[in-house]
């Protein structure tokens, strides 16, 4: 635990983490976010060993970005960071879920969570509202 | 909906859903379980077309089973099915996020979720107990 309050871990815990992760054939895990307090599903991304190593070598979320193919410190450029609450492997070791403390929006399109498209029964509906407008998370 | 209050659609909506989802290489999407009146996180598994049209379809969730390659009724062998309450589709639209209603346990070792490994300082511990005894939920 840092002084403002990350859950970090030693070395020695993050290997062991790695250890029991199974990777896929790219080297990558599927990643879910969770908001730690209210249970809303942030979003799901990805991570490779690199990434799983900062998250919990810091305490701020980092994925991998598969389209960049580089680590994605979340909200480097927007600021709207991930802390780490509690990380969670599943019973096949093959997929992750983090409980984290989500600063202002977790989707790129300024909405409170990726996962805003709902099936009605007329079709795909937009069923929350954008929070923050995304020329505002992402000006120069 | 049915008339023991499943939630389905009719084949016109389910053809909107599945054009609006982007499936990988292998014509899958990642799929995410979500309890929907605790917001517990319960498992991830994946689709195809024909799973994501069976579930829309039934309001009985359908995965596809990568390691059977074949469709995986949820709770065909164990008894422990979800039902649908919501369907839900991300920003990119290559994740998806179902609000169920879980029958039982959703994991295969007996316990409520997928996600009782935890990372502790001293490494991964686990942090659910098995509500079920997994010869009991796979018994002939």
């Amino acid at each position: 635990m840092t002084a403002d309050g990350r859950t970090t871990y030693t070395d020695k815990t993050i290997n062991q983490a790695i250890a029991s992760l199974v990777f896929n054939g790219d080297g990558l895990v599927p990643v879910i976010a969770q908001q730690h307090d209210t249970g809303e599903v942030l979003m799901m991304a990805w991570m490779n060993a690199d990434a799983v190593a900062e998250t919990l070598r810091t305490g701020r979320v980092c994925y991998y970005s598969r389209s960049r193919q580089a680590l994605w410190r979340k909200g480097e450029s927007s600021g709207q960071t991930q802390t780490l609450v509690d990380f969670r492997i599943d019973c096949d070791g093959d997929t992750v879920l983090l409980q984290v403390d989500q600063r202002g929006v977790a989707c790129h399109t300024g909405r409170r969570n990726c996962f805003f498209n709902a099936i009605r029964d007329d079709g795909v509906a937009v069923i929350a509202e954008v929070v923050t407008d995304p020329d505002e998370l992402y000006k120069k």
